[in-house]
């Protein structure tokens, strides 16, 4: 197969058979107003998610989503006629399992009768510029499934919806196409964008999402709605909103229908003028409303009657209760052409000096929490799979992987991994994953168990990114468990904080292992290092065994030279840090400060951070450099690696000159760029940027950096003829090539303003109690190649990264008798192929994802078709039945059948 | 009969039986603690009653009483157990009519059952300092009827509900009592008062409202309620709080079931400290809360259940919905005596220099305004009985006294004609007066043109108190119609703006009538002001022939000398105005300035606002006072009158100063007073007051003026052994006496500084489109007799200042063979007895109130029993049958059974 993923459960299921909602009528000639009524319901934000669920700390913000489904649910109830849809679904799952019986019912009657729709579906709508499509994925499916088993074909949304994210990335549209979704809607896009579109009535659109993909597999019909996701001007009936009522009682001084009637005639010619059919939509909701959904319905029922009746004094209007998947029914049977599009909607800006290219940056800690979790996620899912039945209940008690799923599946929120949300909300968002990786650790650990037989107690150093593992530290034997949750084999260096001075490290089969102990001054307690080169077999683990050498350290023994070609073309500036100082709001220009969404540097030129760095050489392969107090490096070169790694060390990031500061490396190269560069989108397919450009507008470049940064998830590369760097990068960040053969990749921010875009409050992490501003630490990639073997290095490299081997630790040497090898599959997949997805589905049943993971064209030797036998991959678990599925496992896939959309000619 | 007020209708309607609300079962033995939800929605206050029906102008303030209905009918109807009280019958009538019948149906069915419970159910909740008696018998007999018709027995409520107003009249309390309340409850009270009282168990008590009715006639149990009318700290779920809701997933992180009973438990525990019995009251509730109900009702299903379950672990406290009744029922059971109460709880204090005074006097034009009208209704409720059915649709079109009628109910709110709502919702009372008036005077017409015989068009001259009518300011023949609804003959002094320089004036007779005509330079656009003096029969009317008189001016005839006999013991300074000037919220002492609710001068002793009065005699009957160019007067003797008339003229208020200013006018005179002053309640019985003094605690005075002023509604006085200085006022004005011998009244108030109490503006009322002080004129009237004579004076005095005349207009003579004279009475009552109600009730009956207006003891001819005929009572009118029924006429007087309360013995 292709560039793609496929999606199979194993069982056969019960065929699920599509109904449509029943859609209002419409009325041929007139102008049809879709009045779709939704709330927009953060999964964290201002507060928490479960602040946001029970209504607590209103203090902060007034917004509590128990109440929002009571009420809808109870309007709904009231009169047939009106309609509502629904996106988050782990706020729907929350409120869902608390109503009885008989609400259950009458729900599923609205559900089925078409009257409460489901949008998107989701756990939540995830973050599009930071988000990695393996998350994303999951977290569409664990909405999307609860749905499946809970309406059954009613509950399945035909419309993704993503009204809020700052920007649109083209893998989450194609995704999207991927999961069955006929249509897209979205709020935001760049302002020269949309003033373009509105004057070519390209305000809807079809996405082709893919370069690998043949039309229309990843074809999407996109729109872009008409007030964010607002309602027009002066009909916001929200208990939020101080527009006035419909006042209909003549007697009554304030008696306001002709006023109100008028005002939406207006305002429905008016966006009438922006579209192309007789139909147009309008979101008549906002954040968090409907808390009190009568106030809305009853404004609305009398609006609907009111402007309806007008048609009978030659009125041309016509408004009516809908939803977004009626209305693109509609616009569906208008039969048009649309305006093609195939490159993404980054970078965003609402105005001139005001680029939404912060976040991409905001918060790396938490972003690289995330991405590490991700990996622990897909190791738990697979050894519970692996371990059979005792990995749930076993030997180490009960654990499960429902808790890191949800907990992954909130952090994809758009104000989640995104950086974009309160300091307390990060905290609890990063507080749920390290909650879920404890369930999870007690599966991983019953699974090791039963797949080594021995239960003797296992250990997860989860501080080693900062050198802390008391076992390691104090122990003078233990074991360490390498689980490599990839489908060929991998090597990891290993890194443990030790106190002696030297160690034989023996693998599984006892044969030694080269390692060395390095004194590290810069981090832990420990005095010593103990480094060496572990290998694991695909979706298994290996074993080693460590011991304190009480005669002293052997002689290290070097297998390669410095990373000679790399230092070559990648100059001697490769390992300068620099800084933009941070506008703070000031400028004449504009009043706009750098903050969490917003990057706004003060000036085009970074400062450099020390131009002289301490360098010191440890051996060969690794060269540490310090760049002052706050800012350090170490480069490495791995023996069996053909990567650089540059381990960064960012913070406390100083502000006592006042300013704000967002910290960049930068890769100066003599690669002739030419103003182009490549980024990744959410960790896939790649796309081609050009400085100071956009493929279709004449972009007014207002902003020479900010507004020239992307979000890079996993990858991002310049090229010539001879030679691509690529960079690949440990979680998302924003980067940039602003001068020819250069890459910037910003690290760190820290900020003392707030950017007015709701968040209210400064970027402005500490560490611990003291209020010191957060250490982050990070390591990239570097790779040097031919651009036509680029691909073959960075794909790999990329997956290594993301899914990372857990290491567990059991103290003394391995049990006599326990397996000290195991591999899940038969053989390994080809290059091409990733595991994206293995875990338990039904009590009988699993989930695997397969993944072509080579775009078109970018390597000659994989990107091509490859076969796999189902039936023999796993070398442990026998296969009776296979079904594809679409991506998000909610549809059998010869089942999909979506809307078909034409796209305009000589595009 | 004695001084109070029957009440009767002709024709007998069916019987009423009551029944008693479902109360929750109670604990014996545990603390008991009633939770009664409730809203407390203004009639008017920061917007209008339009809007705040609506929900309207949520810019100014989120309210929307439609919505609150709305959602508590939902919410009950989802459970049982759940209670609801309802207040103002204004806003539930119109809720009411805009509902479906299966609504009604199910809200009656909530109303049998006593899971809706009205309390209070006037058309509003009354101011108590501003109000007169017999506006707010009307307001109060509206709203109840309307529930008696609704909903029947089970529609009536048993405790009358003050939470809101600023102050509590022991006339409020008699009329109470009188109405069939079992008890009634209140929020503010004196700050001392209120720590006193929680001192020693005394804030429930009997409170015996009348010196002249027989015991327990006018006692009433009152109850002030523990936290204002607001939930305890931390336990308002409403939309408009930030508390934390009940969070009861143990799997969240905000899990607070333990803390929010702990906390309970703590709030219940300290209230019960304060009160005598094991049951204690939580209003639930605050102004226009339960717009979504849901959120409340969730939080309390939720701690009821989690505070009652602790009772399996000792817990001694029981939770449960609850009502007013239902609470006051448990304090019936427990059988206690209760301390008695005789005087009042004005003036009102929330703090040491924060006295509720102002409000006494603020907005004097519209309190003027709301007095007037309530003349006029009087006037139009009478004529549409006595005109018979065409009153209703006659030759001038369709009226009704029903607008009227609720106009003034709404104005008897305590932000209406308090003066303390925000200028634009006084504006719109005004408006809702006036156009009640436009529809009356259609009744009026239609009824005089069926009593008179003629259907010729009538004029009436709403801007007489400017001097202004156009018809007598133009015409050279016109008749004038006056009518008089007093229940004994007036004699009315007769004011017409004029341009020619004399006229005859015939009477009904055609008998002349002695006029005077007076140059005017101080008023309107009319050279010339005619006087004299009309008369009118009894429930009746005259009617006046004036003609030009070519022939100039006769000599104008004096009929008595100077009122000498005030002269002499009300001093020079009689005429003398002074001002206070208003602290601006930047003392030292308290940051408390003037507004419309708070008096505070910036010093104890008033300004002089002008030492030199330019005076001018116009005749031996009249003097006119100019204080400088914004404060005017004008001292008349009527011939036939005991009283000195003072008519005030003040305004624009100067304001260049920075300062605002409070306009009293001082009544010196040699009066041995000895601190003891006497003021009215309601307009109906009169109280002592003491300087400095409170009667059932020690009071700590801290504000030497404004601590010691009381609200005057129509009458004041000072006396010794053998004279009484009494002022009859012509609205509801503040005043005290500060000095022995001495009397101030407040006038006029124009303020620069908000007083922080939600008003949120100054008091600043302006007087047409340019932003000048509004200039106010007004009336007293002065009698000066022995003590024992005086009520004989001030009793009639202040009833024919009520109900003053109607005057209407027809140009040219009275039409040939209409009927000029008319009295609907066969005779006068006697002076004792007032007759305050004639109105038209049922289609075939009538509503009449005969007021016994003389308190005990206060005249030695007047305060003895009387008997009426009412078979004799009028001409025109057939009694066929009478029945009595209680004050507010929603129950027959013989099925009026009150709960029984035992005073403490010894008090």
């Amino acid at each position: 197969f292709r560039f793609t993923v496929l999606t199979f459960v194993i069982a056969v299921g019960e065929v699920l058979t599509a109904t449509s909602g029943s859609c209002h009528a419409t009325v041929p000639n007139m102008l049809n107003v879709h009045l779709v009524p939704h709330t927009h319901d953060d999964v964290g934000w201002l507060k928490t998610v479960d602040q946001y669920f029970y209504g607590g700390r209103n203090d902060i913000q007034h917004a509590g989503v128990q109440y929002i489904l009571d009420s809808v649910v109870g309007q709904l109830l009231q009169n047939p006629e009106r309609r509502f849809i629904y996106v988050e679904t782990a706020f729907f799952y929350r409120w869902w399992k608390n109503q009885p019986p008989s609400m259950q019912k009458a729900v599923r009657q609205l559900v089925d009768q078409g009257r409460l729709e489901f949008v998107n579906g989701g756990w939540c709508m995830s973050d599009e510029a930071t988000t990695h499509y393996s998350a994303v994925i999951d977290q569409m499916t664990l909405g999307l499934r609860f749905l499946n088993d809970t309406f059954g074909p009613c509950g399945r949304p035909r419309v993704a919806w993503h009204i809020d994210p700052f920007g649109h990335a083209r893998e989450h549209a194609s995704m999207f196409a991927q999961m069955g979704y006929d249509g897209f809607f979205f709020g935001r896009l760049d302002y020269q964008d949309r003033t373009n579109r509105i004057r070519t009535l390209e305000q809807e659109l079809l996405w082709r999402a893919s370069e690998s993909l043949e039309p229309p597999y990843a074809d999407l019909f996109t729109g872009i709605l008409p007030n964010g996701y607002n309602p027009p001007k002066g009909f916001c009936w929200d208990q939020s909103c101080d527009d006035a009522p419909i006042m209909d009682d003549p007697d009554l001084e304030d008696y306001n229908v002709d006023d109100v009637v008028q005002r939406f005639a207006a305002a429905a010619n008016s966006q009438a003028m922006a579209y192309k059919t007789k139909h147009i939509i309008m979101t008549m909701g906002s954040d968090f409303q409907y808390e009190n959904a009568n106030l809305w319905y009853k404004n609305l029922d009398k609006l609907i009657r009111y402007v309806n009746t007008r048609q009978a004094n030659g009125s041309q209007i016509n408004v009516l209760y809908s939803t977004p998947s009626c209305y693109l029914q509609e616009l569906h049977r208008a039969n048009l052409t649309w305006t093609l599009k195939t490159d993404d909607f980054f970078p965003y800006a609402d105005d001139a000096h005001n680029f939404w290219t912060g976040y991409f940056t905001s918060r790396p800690a938490l972003k690289r929490y995330e991405r590490v979790s991700n990996g622990r996620l897909q190791t738990c899912n697979q050894l519970e799979v692996l371990g059979g039945p005792s990995s749930r209940k076993g030997p180490f008690g009960a654990g499960d992987s429902e808790t890191l799923r949800e907990a992954m599946a909130v952090a994809q929120h758009h104000d989640a991994v995104s950086g974009t949300e309160k300091q307390h909300v990060a905290n609890d968002y990063a507080r749920r994953l390290a909650n879920g990786w404890q369930h999870c650790q007690v599966v991983v650990s019953n699974s090791l168990a039963a797949l080594s037989g021995s239960s003797a107690g296992r250990i997860y150093c989860d501080n080693l990114n900062v050198s802390a593992c008391p076992l390691t530290e104090a122990s003078k034997k233990f074991s360490v468990n390498v689980y490599n949750s990839l489908a060929r084999p991998v090597v990891w260096p290993v890194r443990l904080p030790v106190n002696a001075s030297a160690y034989t490290v023996l693998d599984a089969t006892g044969t030694p292992v080269d390692s060395t102990q390095q004194v590290r001054k810069d981090r832990g307690y420990a005095v010593n290092e103990l480094v060496f080169q572990a290998q694991a077999p695909p979706l298994g683990y290996s074993t080693y065994s460590v011991s304190v050498l009480q005669n002293g350290p052997p002689s290290a023994s070097v297998k390669s030279g410095p990373p000679a070609a790399i230092q070559n073309k990648v100059r001697s500036t490769l390992s300068v840090c620099l800084r933009y100082n941070a506008s703070d709001g000031k400028s004449s220009i504009s009043d706009q400060a750098s903050g969490a969404y917003i990057f706004r540097p003060n000036s085009s030129s970074p400062f450099i951070i020390s131009c002289t760095a301490e360098t010191e050489s440890i051996q060969l392969q690794e060269v540490r450099q310090q760049f002052g107090p706050w800012v350090s490096q170490v480069i490495r070169l791995h023996s069996n690696s053909k990567a650089l790694e540059m381990e960064w060390t960012v913070g406390p990031v100083p502000i006592a000159d006042g300013l704000g500061k967002e910290v960049i490396t930068r890769l100066d190269s003599s690669i002739a760029s030419s103003g182009v560069f490549y980024t990744d989108s959410n960790g896939r397919e790649v796309l081609r940027r050009k400085k100071d450009f956009r493929p279709t507008w004449d972009l007014r470049q207002t902003e020479p950096v900010a507004g020239n940064y992307y979000p890079i998830n996993s990858r991002a590369y310049i090229k010539d003829d001879k030679d691509q760097l690529t960079v690949v990068t440990d979680r998302s960040q924003g980067g940039s090539s602003i001068h020819d053969g250069s890459l910037e990749i910003m690290l760190h921010r820290r900020l003392l303003h707030d950017d007015w875009r709701g968040v209210g409050e400064p970027l402005n992490e500490m560490s611990g109690v003291f209020p010191l501003g957060l250490v982050v630490r990070g390591r990239l990639l570097l790779s040097l190649t031919p651009p036509a073997l680029a691909a073959d290095a960075h794909r790999p490299l990329a997956q290594e990264n993301v899914l990372q081997p857990l290491l567990s630790f059991t103290e003394g040497g391995p049990p006599p008798g326990s397996l000290l090898e195991f591999s899940g599959l038969q053989a390994a997949l080809p290059p091409a192929v990733h595991l994206l997805t293995l875990s338990q589905w039904g009590q009988d049943s699993l989930l695997i994802r397969l993944e072509h993971q080579f775009q078109t064209k970018e390597s000659k030797e994989h990107s091509v078709p490859f076969t796999v036998n189902l039936q023999k991959l796993f070398s442990t678990l026998k296969v009776v039945g296979v079904s594809e599925l679409n991506l998000s496992a909610n549809q059998w896939i010869d089942e999909m059948k979506r809307l078909d959309w034409r796209p305009k000619m000589g595009m």
